[in-house]
């Protein structure tokens, strides 16, 4: 199969034919229609997180069910399914608490079952989604209704989910409260959204991009503010009677921009990491505000997501017409053209690009 | 009246005649019977904290009411009353919120109504409990029932309150949790009995103090780890298992031990600030790890009460013998004493010294 393949930072990536096994007794084997290019196979390309090498980038992706294993008992053949990057393996305390999202199984090394002139090649995140094939375990892949499109089904598997869940599972923000969502790229704009969602009645959207918050807007943002020109706390408190917001989501990853998300929040209110940062990094917070104020600064991974659930929910919304996943792609390109779409991301133009691949 | 008077860091306190008015239409003159010695007093005392000076310090206090402002509906002279140190307006976002102990008028100044030498004498956290009378507003004198000892009812009206409430109230503890709580002084022990009560299935106890330690396991800790032999993190991973405990409780308000308590929560896991930190300290914190684990850093202030309904509510869990409050305190002293239970505290000797002044 073709793959776009990652041999390190700085090194662009190759399509190369990658050979791929079938699938083993509990997995899949997916043909990849879509997928979409997220910030965090960005902090994979860069170096910001490491893992090893040789690399299929790619997680947020959607295709139909190719082959399934001797034990696959929820998928056939035919299955438009979306990938999800955290499989749960509905057995350990947090699959059972209903978190699967935080499964424990989710690091443990399997067989990668892709190889590159004999060696083995690794999947990011266990998906590998630039790649016109993916084998994943069974609940790695979520079975959807047949009438939604694929090339918007791939932006729920990761990015949509993460923002509209950090909203409606994480922090379940109440109607009418207020919302600042820092950062307005496809995990913001999917925040902005959920906010929208649950009916907050201040949704402030903050980017440094112009464009971004002209999108922030169109997707439910009642207010906006570029702080690239604005001090962003003088605004928040400005457009909150001086108390700050509700509930604040950071959606960049970046140091900065989380100490200032937090800052914003009112008195008793929650801050949400959402941005995932590079490692070994470290955020500074003041611990007798924190107390005195009853300030809360909660982590959310992948939205909380319990795939099984959500994703099929999302899409109903979206069948709805009340998720807007279309005006979130910007461009479509080839496995091949993913190189200058790294390189869109890292100047912050357009939105999401998604890759047509099957 | 004779009230203890702080001038400032290094300045012992002295015990002097203080001039006290009558209560203003919306305030209620109390006489104090007991006050306890509390480690936010000692914040105060050493400067950690700063206030306007000469200062009545003491904030834990019970009493009788003595006089009644004419605006006054719900208390009446011989009542039996704890004194809050949050005060509650009943009008603001807080308080209607149900979150009375963030109320904001708290920092509204007010008459002292006590002078010395015709100069203004302020009360600690508007009650200034080290003294034979306080005048307080209306709603920071709760009702208790007659039959309540009030040697043991000063405590509920800080350290108890603040230490069961930050399990029940603020975190929400389940039955079968496990719980960690660093630092076992006055509110570390109540956080040890407020996770009994919840019925928290490992309650885990770390001190210096090996004495702390007795007292705490006599309070219902089923493990305990004596944090200058032995490391914090390691010993609560072995007891947990490797996974580290669902909630943690950090009760002294150090930089050191909030990490510690951080570090030791589980994915998906709550840490509880309830020490009170000196002020313009910073924890640090990764941000990355925060939201890939999901991991939770809430601040908690005076246990999240709702003094009208939680006072009366642990009085009656006392009276039922469900609350141990007589084991917490070791000294009961007269208010010519009070620096030598300040010295005690800083030597970290005893546990809880009460003052009897009524």
């Amino acid at each position: 199969m073709k793959a776009a393949v990652f041999y390190g930072p700085g090194i662009p990536l190759t399509v190369e034919d990658v050979d791929i096994q079938g699938p083993g007794p509990d997995e899949v084997l997916v043909k990849i229609h879509y997928s979409g290019v997220c910030h965090s196979d960005y902090r994979v390309l860069t170096g910001d997180w490491e893992y090893p090498k040789p690399m299929i980038l790619g997680h947020e992706g959607a295709g139909t069910i190719e082959q399934v294993g001797e034990n696959v008992k929820g998928l056939k053949v035919g299955d438009h399914v979306i990938l999800s990057w955290i499989p749960s393996c509905k057995k350990c305390f947090h699959c059972i608490s209903g978190r699967p999202h935080l499964c424990e199984s989710y690091e443990t090394k399997t067989e990668t079952r892709r190889s590159l002139h004999g060696k083995p090649v690794y999947p990011e995140f266990r998906v590998g989604s630039f790649a016109e094939y993916a084998i994943v375990p069974e609940s790695g892949a979520i079975k959807i209704r047949d009438d939604m499109p694929l090339d918007k089904a791939c932006l729920i598997g990761c990015s949509v989910m993460t923002g509209v869940g950090s909203v409606i599972n994480t922090a379940k923000v109440e109607p009418g409260s207020s919302v600042l969502v820092v950062g307005c790229g496809g995990v913001g704009l999917s925040i902005v959204q959920g906010a929208a969602l649950t009916s907050a009645s201040k949704i402030i959207a903050a980017d440094l991009n112009e464009e971004k918050l002209k999108k922030a807007v169109e997707f439910g943002a009642t207010h906006t503010i570029h702080s690239g020109k604005n001090d962003l706390i003088e605004e928040v408190m400005r457009m909150t009677d001086g108390v700050g917001v509700d509930y604040s989501f950071e959606a960049i990853g970046n140091v900065k921009t989380i100490e200032i998300a937090y800052e914003a929040i009112r008195t008793g209110g929650t801050a949400v990491i959402v941005g995932q940062a590079a490692s070994g990094q470290k955020i500074s917070i003041d611990p007798f505000e924190m107390s005195d104020r009853e300030k809360k600064l909660i982590g959310c991974n992948y939205g909380s997501a319990k795939p099984d659930i959500d994703f099929p929910k999302l899409i109903d919304l979206y069948m709805m017409k009340k998720l807007d996943v279309d005006s979130m792609i910007s461009h479509v390109v080839g496995l091949e053209e993913l190189n200058e779409a790294f390189e869109r991301m890292k100047k912050g133009k357009g939105l999401r690009t998604i890759v047509k691949i099957g």
